[in-house]
């Protein structure tokens, strides 16, 4: 069953350490969670996410794994973990997103979203009930309610009845879900989503409300979707205060590792992000020190380790200017050894954090840390 | 320095097993030869090359390499060994391949081949010299002498006149090896191309001609070219029979399975090839029991390991099932693991190969083998 166990706050900060326990393992909070859109982690081996990466959670795109490869392969798999051979937490969003962010063509009305695939234009309707459906055959251990993500710059009025709607259809989540079983079993806690735009008295409202849903925790949707990093802050520090402490608070799809230690600092404990694989796949690269632009000339002989302190041994392996003439020449393991880099960069970073909260100088660190990692190297 | 030792032959068959030495360490013969194009085997971790694939010897391409990253940063690197991380034994190709094959724009003379680059369009122009010169920066343990490849089919006047060039440019790679010495501490053996196209009078006057030149090891080019499978087969009888039996025969750009097991009965004792990585990311997927296409529907739901005799953990690990999903999807993972999985299975049969040689039952075993790899499963 799951767990959520607040183990330190910091003095200086609202930064927190806790603990997540789930039917397939531990959590230590914060946590970044690897995204595995379509079950795979892009160019990154399972026992890589293990061993090298350390990570203990990853996610799954609804969205995506219903389209592709569809729930009856899923069901006869005996669900995602079986699928991929991942034995470890999961997490699976609600699909809401991908059809707003890949559907060109998509109605969303109160029962749901009528959308066409991205991949061969057939038409599909996804509503709470049926996300609910999905993710009870997909199996993850932590599953989305199922929302509207408004986008940015976006009218008051059509964040406020986008919200609305949201809260609405979380009770139809619910509902489900409480008629329905896992089919796999072990348990599935469900996050709510709180929505709102950037502004204030909705997110508030919004925060209160899925406070008032009293789930086993709780997330931030509808930031990091263009708006500026000082609004995010501000609606992410505005939410957490109403967020109930002894809930893990997720914040969705953020970010870089400068925004990861900001909204650590307002008391986040989850996150995830397509940014550390993306990127390292157009060969930015993230270390304590700053980030590089491997695509730069200035690497193109320097044959030092990628990292020397990364807890990746591919990073203290590879050199610099292999990885460049990788990346340069568009070769695929140029994309593996940099996905690998920067999510175990992240999954580092992460893990310091947790170390510095549990020793009481979180907010002097993350300073001085937010200082280094703005550096271009 | 480098050195051959035959060790058996088989009784019913030109089967060897041989051992070569050079100073990055032993490879066990007959051997397949992972590409590794761009220093860089696609898809492939160096230390899975090791440890899943058992690799003994990886190729590199000199026409590749030379453009990028370009000699000055191999050479500062300390060579292509230090450049990508390998220690074992390396092979360069003279770059004279690509030059025929990607090349839209090449001039042939006497004095080498004039082209522009398939990357950015610029003139560049290789001699024996200086395919010689390169291969020295580059540092590989076997070399490959600078010939033309004439294409299939080729007119008689054209194949006559193109041996030629390519014996009389094999001079000009000696005179210019001996005057020059390797960069890196470590000793480069050459090897003579035997070309003549399909013609048997120009074949047995070039296995002469490469015989006479008295190298540490010598290959077969010009086959895998678009003939059929029994004009290569006849070829390479008809050259292995002149081709001194004390020194490696290496069959150049070949092949399929049984392609390997059919030439290998005939005296060859090297092989490479793109093929086991460029199907591989094609879905095509090689086992001892026959071939499986990944795309075809009948293995969206079978949750058995890829193939449960791999030597690759990987192979052990996944499902053919997750294995279509990813390569239907298109996601790397699906090129990582199927190109483990094919490099694994090629060199799992030559290792066998040479089992059945050392035990003298080569030719059966043979036999039952091309049938059954043969097979579409």
């Amino acid at each position: 069953m799951f767990k959520f166990s607040l183990e330190h706050t910091d003095p200086n900060s609202r930064a927190r350490a806790g603990l997540i326990e789930t039917d397939h393992g531990k959590i230590e909070t914060p946590i970044f969670m690897p995204v595995g859109t379509a079950g795979t982690v892009k160019g990154v081996h399972q026992h890589e996410l293990k061993e090298e990466i350390k990570a203990e959670i990853i996610l799954g795109n609804t969205y995506h794994l219903y389209l592709r490869p569809g729930m009856d392969i899923m069901k006869e798999a005996g669900g995602l973990h079986q699928f991929i051979g991942w034995d470890r937490p999961m997490l699976t969003d609600s699909g809401g997103y991908q059809v707003y962010s890949l559907s060109s063509r998509r109605k969303i009305t109160e029962e749901g979203v009528k959308f066409s695939s991205h991949i061969d234009g057939s038409y599909h309707f996804f509503s709470p009930e049926k996300s609910m459906e999905i993710q009870r055959d997909i199996g993850a251990d932590i599953i989305m309610a199922f929302d509207e993500c408004p986008p940015f710059p976006c009218e008051y009025n059509y964040a406020k009845n986008s919200m609305e709607l949201t809260h609405r259809w979380l009770k139809r989540c619910q509902d489900y879900l409480t008629k329905t079983e896992g089919l796999y079993g072990h348990s599935q806690a469900l996050f709510p989503i709180v929505q709102g735009s950037t502004f204030d008295d909705l997110r508030r409202a919004s925060a209160e409300t899925i406070a008032a849903a009293d789930c086993p925790g709780n997330a931030i949707g509808g930031l990091s979707v263009g708006e500026p990093a000082e609004e995010m802050y501000r609606t992410t520090d505005l939410v957490c205060d109403i967020l109930p402490k002894e809930k893990p608070r997720y914040l969705m799809g953020v970010g870089t590792p400068v925004n990861l230690l900001e909204c650590i600092s307002l008391g986040i404990d989850m996150f995830d992000c397509v940014l550390p694989t993306r990127n390292a796949r157009h060969g930015l690269i993230y270390t304590a020190e700053g980030r590089m632009n491997l695509r730069n000339a200035k690497w193109k002989s320097d044959f030092s380790p990628i990292d020397a302190n990364s807890t990746a041994s591919t990073s203290r392996f590879y050199t610099k200017a292999y990885l460049r003439h990788l990346i340069h020449s568009g070769e695929l393991l140029g994309a593996q050894i940099a996905s690998i880099h920067n999510l175990a960069f992240y999954l580092w970073l992460v893990k310091e954090a947790r170390m510095h909260i549990r020793a009481g100088d979180f907010a002097s660190w993350k300073d001085k840390m937010v200082k280094q990692l703005d550096q271009r190297l």
